[in-house]
């Protein structure tokens, strides 16, 4: 395997906002000797191209994974799965896969069945938009980010090595997690805000079919509240389904303390409702620190 | 009752980011004679003085409403409810007493019982920020925003042509909605995503305790989703606590759809969980049109 970042061909499947802002910030610094992309579309390679994000595109898996020394899957969850498993008969061996998918159980899962001559390495990287596309995508995306890396049992020190440098080249700060420890961590601070926001829309909009002065109130507040329910649906649907267990706990938590805020209302104690606002309060202050 | 905004003089009690603000509009386009600010601090007064945003400032309510034709409440909630029954004999009669609580039901049954010689209207604007105090009040807070008013049954129509004279010439769009109206819909689209801020930061905040990693994936989206939750605690205390019932309504519905999510994915139902994921972006999209 080659070890050295600079001497390898990185080849990119999916060039969205993720996968595109990764092969934009590697050909930008020059870190990497190549970078090759994969998209479904034409014209997304040919656009990629002419942005000097790549190097060289194609619409062909096989084609453009042949050469590569990294592969990064840059897609939807479900889609780096249906991915893995067609890849060992396309890569050199030695060659290390790894991806950007926001829940990594399931990954890690499918990159432990690929053949024992390829490297592989989990990955997600605490950055992202609310759009998605090409067109949004920037060299600059994972600069000064946390980028987490799944290593596997079977991930030898060399091929983990190399995945760090591939993360620090575009600027961001590798956290190693064990792929559990991941997936319950994004439970509680990605998929239960987006829950929360799904719920809320939903319920106001019940609540604004009897009065329709609901909405003309709404004012920023709102907007930033409910941002997150209009993440991209095939996204959130992978990540929500690959994410179930560690999701429902974290739903659990939080109608937990749903429950304390309404008993305290309910009961019109005021000590005990201002101790659960002043909590978070301070929660929020620490965390934010 | 002087009926021209133009000749009036204005009393501000409170100078915070709402009172300060609407002091600053009123005196930045000229739109009454005199505006008096009335604060606990005396160099809040005098802050606000060299900032030209009041004629005269004061820290006795007794002399700083003495011979105003409008008074505007600018406090917390529970603030106004303590000090509406004072003003009585305070004012010159004919006086239009109005506020800027968040809540309408209990501040408009306090302005009721108010002498019949006075008048008066319950307010409230819809803008704000997370920040608080005269240091962040601004003359354009105000514009292009709706600003409700609910006029009561002893409003006459002179006292509430004033006071849509007031906030048309800050800049707002007065909306005439009746108190409990007004108090379920900022139920729905205000203090409900407070409180599941709350719930949030809350639930992960015991998660965290069992894992701090948790923390330090947190990114934009997890900041954004729990901004409300760092809200000002007496502010949102007497809010939450003179708007009980429709709060409890508001987060009754929210229970409801965090219960169909959670059940669809306990099922792995995918189909029934695209259904509410659709719904909510659709719901969005219309809404923030």
């Amino acid at each position: 395997m080659n070890r050295d970042l600079a001497d390898a061909t990185v080849a990119i499947v999916g060039l969205g906002l993720m996968g595109g802002s990764l092969a934009a910030a590697l050909s930008a610094r020059h870190a990497c000797n190549r970078v090759v992309g994969v998209a479904r579309r034409r014209v997304t390679c040919e656009t990629a191209r002419e942005l000097r994000f790549i190097d060289r595109g194609t619409c062909d898996l096989a084609e453009g994974v042949a050469e590569a020394d990294i592969v990064v899957l840059a897609m939807p969850v479900g889609e780096i799965l249906a991915t893995v498993p067609l890849l060992g008969p396309l890569l050199k061996p030695g060659c290390l896969v790894t991806d950007v998918g926001s829940t990594k159980h399931a990954i890690c899962a499918a990159l432990d069945a690929l053949p024992a001559a390829l490297q592989a390495v989990g990955g997600h990287p605490m950055c992202g938009k609310e759009t998605s596309g090409l067109s949004v995508a920037e060299p600059t995306l994972y600069e000064g980010r946390v980028y987490v890396l799944c290593p596997l049992a079977r991930t030898s020190p060399g091929a983990l090595g190399l995945a760090r440098s591939l993360v620090e080249a575009v600027g961001a700060r590798p956290v190693l997690l064990e792929a559990e420890r991941h997936d319950h961590a994004v439970a509680a601070i990605s998929h239960l805000p987006y829950t929360l926001a799904v719920a809320l829309v939903n319920a106001v909009s019940a609540l604004a079919a009897s009065d329709p002065a609901c909405l003309e109130l709404a004012a920023g507040g709102y907007r930033d509240s409910t941002r997150l329910a209009s993440s991209d649906l095939q996204m959130m649907r992978d990540i929500l389904m690959t994410n179930r267990e560690p999701l429902l706990e974290a739903l659990h938590g939080a109608q937990v303390e749903l429950g304390r805020l309404e008993d305290a209302l309910c009961r019109g104690d005021t000590a005990a409702l201002v101790a659960l606002l002043q909590a978070a309060h301070n929660h929020r202050r620490e965390m934010m620190r």
